[in-house]
């Protein structure tokens, strides 16, 4: 099977060892010195372990680094770096804090990589509008320290401390968007450098307000274009009011239909829970042994709430009423902060924890998103698959919005389970777009899912995509070989 | 001033009767046998009465009736029509309820008018899923009705009874807007017939998973598009469940400052207010005559909240604290769905009591939309400009979006006040743009607004619309001359 040792070949899954050195000098001196006429000096690489650096994210893609690495410090200056770059016809790449999980920072055609990192103000906070500005670099927590006194939050988590524009750039969400919404609800208005140089503002240059109906919504058609359409150099976002209170909780069910069926009649019951995830049995057993728990080894709901004091007593009553009316049982709740940390370690180091049940193995984590009623369906099929496919993985998800990550445990040193970890996957996103789903809720499609987009889209949604990606990108630079 | 006899050039106002006549006949025999045997012949039209019903819309703005008006009763009849049309080069006005505010279905061009209202069936509901699928002829109200029993609704009201598909091409919003979100927000999936005739489905076919982060976010394109990009034929929906109770208030402030102190107070205390308007003193009076109330003259905000029984207990407890802290009085409440009904009474029936202060006259509703800080500021300067442009006009605003009307009365034969009311309203638009806000919160750009739009979202902004247009639109012809 000789295709098994040529990893580059798959597309999709490789390791970062197997760096490809090729791509550099592939830039000429001359066009090297233009870079750092606009940036400075300090602020261009083309050093070997920096572009490996900024090849890969967090995800197994294999490592495909860019020809040269410049950080900008102002918009200005990434507006001439795009207009430099795509007058030469070299690839654009956009970088923010590396945490994807689809392989979006990959320079599969080499290229500039523009690391944001370095524009990292909050320009402008409005908390009586709810609204704050941030530069590329900002990462969430970051923000959420920021805006500590002002009784307001920002409450999309994907997990990692991702840049915000990043975030706004890949679609993302994570545990609290079943309450807040993902980033596509929480983006009021965005700057974004074009290919071409200009600079565009989605919703109009200052604009910060809550609704609008004026003309095409660009900032719906920016947000989850992973850096596919240009460059995201500022993010206006809605901000929420931090709750007065918060509740944790956790409970174990007999089975995964107790489990959805309970989350079901929580949204129906109207219940505002922040937070719903699930945990299957697998994953909690991970978690005891990782974490030295003792939880039980069952299908498990984590649980959040926020609201007053009194909001949350109803809330909490209602929820356990729902929950012992659907066979959970082994409540746990917890109110203080440290008592809540201790109750959600098992949700919190699920990665980590999935990782220990294999050691020296690496994860991958599918991202399908189904209609809620099918989740215990592809939930049982996911299991059985798993068998099937003689594959360790856990199951987490945001189920409230029909969202579950399968984290996989492979061997690198093993091609074959590589390939079959590539099959299960792709099978598993099928299983969802059978079910009227989705093959990614958050991750985004980058690299690793664009097989299954046009079984997802269609031919007519594929066509007005690449139409809509062919307009503003004529030239295709703009972080290639990503989602179309 | 002969301009003023020429309102015609105005290109914003004038009224029904001066409907053009010279469009009709522009369509050959053989094409309108060819619309014939697409449709049937009973559902085609070219009488100038049926021309002129569809030529303008609840808006001052001229009727331009199209050249032929078609009933489809089905999507392929619909991809049909359009193909057929985009061959010959005529336009293609889609047609929902005609309940729109800035002259979306005036048939600037002439062209053929797409009347999608025999395509009302509800096509599919989940419950669980929390989304229904909706043909383009089912209104708002049509839909609330079918889902009595399911426990569920869909909140967006814009006041009147339009379509739904209509209500997504507008990108409407309303009273509910700021706990439930806007069209916007409440879209899962839309299945879209383009120029050429090909049927799109923005989120993939059959899809209706509640978040997602593969592609371009092709449904929010379409969502407030105006008809400008293709016909929307289906919308899956994201439904909420029905609150176990409610309880509507009315208070009264000294000031507009107190007003809107007092919104963003309860915004920022996280009270999970479902409607919350302000009418003004002038909207106030009105009110009183028409209605017979004897509501206070004074600033005002109408009030809903949705919750369990405690938790409005709650949410009323904190509003009237905050209310009184700022200075609100003349508190009311009500439960009981009569006893709401005739509190929110002024507030249902502003339109009409407005019209009332000057018998014989006409209304026009701007719809401006700031950062809730700015409010203050431009509901007074409004309230000046009105004065100074001498101009009878009240004022109701959903207040917690920032988002407000001055519905302006206009004697018909008056063409000297009408430019007057062309002149304040674009001087509001403008001042709202100075205050970081938008032109049109919810009634779209459509005819009325297409000076404005420039100023909104700068000049790249308007080249990346037009480039979008020209690619979906190639030819123009879709609703030609509306929002660009």
């Amino acid at each position: 099977m000789a295709i098994l040792l040529r990893p580059a070949s798959w597309g999709l899954f490789s390791w970062r060892g197997y760096c490809s050195r090729g791509t550099q000098g592939r830039l000429s001196a001359g066009f090297v010195e233009a870079l750092k006429a606009v940036v400075g000096s300090p602020y261009v690489s083309t050093a070997a372990v920096v572009r490996e650096q900024h090849g890969h994210d967090e995800s197994m893609h294999r490592c495909q680094p860019p020809d040269a690495v410049v950080w900008p410090q102002n918009v200005e200056q990434v507006s001439r770096l795009a207009a430099l770059c795509y007058g030469q016809g070299v690839p654009i790449i956009p970088f923010g804090t590396g945490t994807g999980l689809e392989g979006g920072v990959c320079a599969v055609q080499g290229g500039v990589c523009i690391n944001l990192t370095r524009m990292d103000r909050i320009l402008e906070l409005n908390p009586e509008d709810f609204s704050v500005v941030v530069e590329p670099g900002v990462t969430r927590k970051a923000l959420n320290t920021h805006l500590r006194d002002s009784g307001l939050w920002f409450p999309v988590d994907p997990g990692a401390d991702a840049s915000l524009c990043g975030m706004a750039a890949t679609g993302a969400s994570g545990t609290n968007s079943v309450r807040y919404g993902t980033m596509r609800d929480n983006v009021l208005n965005l700057e974004v450098v074009l290919p071409s140089g200009q600079r565009l503002h989605t919703a109009g240059p200052g604009r910060r307000f809550r609704k609008s109906a004026a003309g095409y919504n660009l900032t719906g058609l920016f947000v989850g274009s992973e850096g596919t359409l240009g460059l995201i150099t500022a993010a206006t976002l809605h901000l929420h009011p931090v709750p007065e209170a918060t509740v944790a909780a956790t409970c174990a069910f007999p089975t995964v239909q107790a489990a959805v069926d309970s989350t079901v009649h929580i949204l129906q019951a109207a219940v505002p829970v922040a937070r719903i995830e699930f945990l299957d049995e697998v994953m909690m057993d991970a978690c005891n042994r990782h974490s030295k728990l003792n939880c039980c080894v069952a299908p498990t709901l984590f649980l959040e709430f926020h609201g007053s004091e009194q909001a949350l007593a109803e809330q909490v009553q209602c929820t356990e009423e729902i929950i012992r009316h659907n066979g959970g049982s082994h409540f746990s709740w917890a109110k203080e902060a440290e008592e809540r940390s201790r109750l959600w370690a098992a949700r919190h180091n699920a990665w980590y924890a999935s990782l220990a049940l294999r050691p020296g193995c690496k994860g991958y984590s599918t991202d399908v998103c189904v209609p809620i009623s099918r989740l215990p369906e592809i939930l049982v099929q996911t299991k059985e698959d798993l068998e099937a496919w003689r594959l360790t993985g856990t199951i987490v998800g945001h189920v409230g919005d029909g969202n579950f990550h399968c984290i996989l445990l492979v061997d690198p040193e093993d091609p074959e389970e590589l390939l079959r970890v590539q099959a299960f996957a792709e099978q598993l996103g099928r299983r969802a777009l059978a079910l009227h789903g989705t093959c990614t809720g958050e991750h985004g499609i980058g690299l690793g899912k664009r097989q299954l987009l046009p079984e997802e889209v269609g031919e007519v949604g594929m066509e007005t995509m690449r139409q809509i990606k062919a307009t503003l990108d004529p030239q295709g630079l703009m972080n290639p070989g990503k989602v179309l």
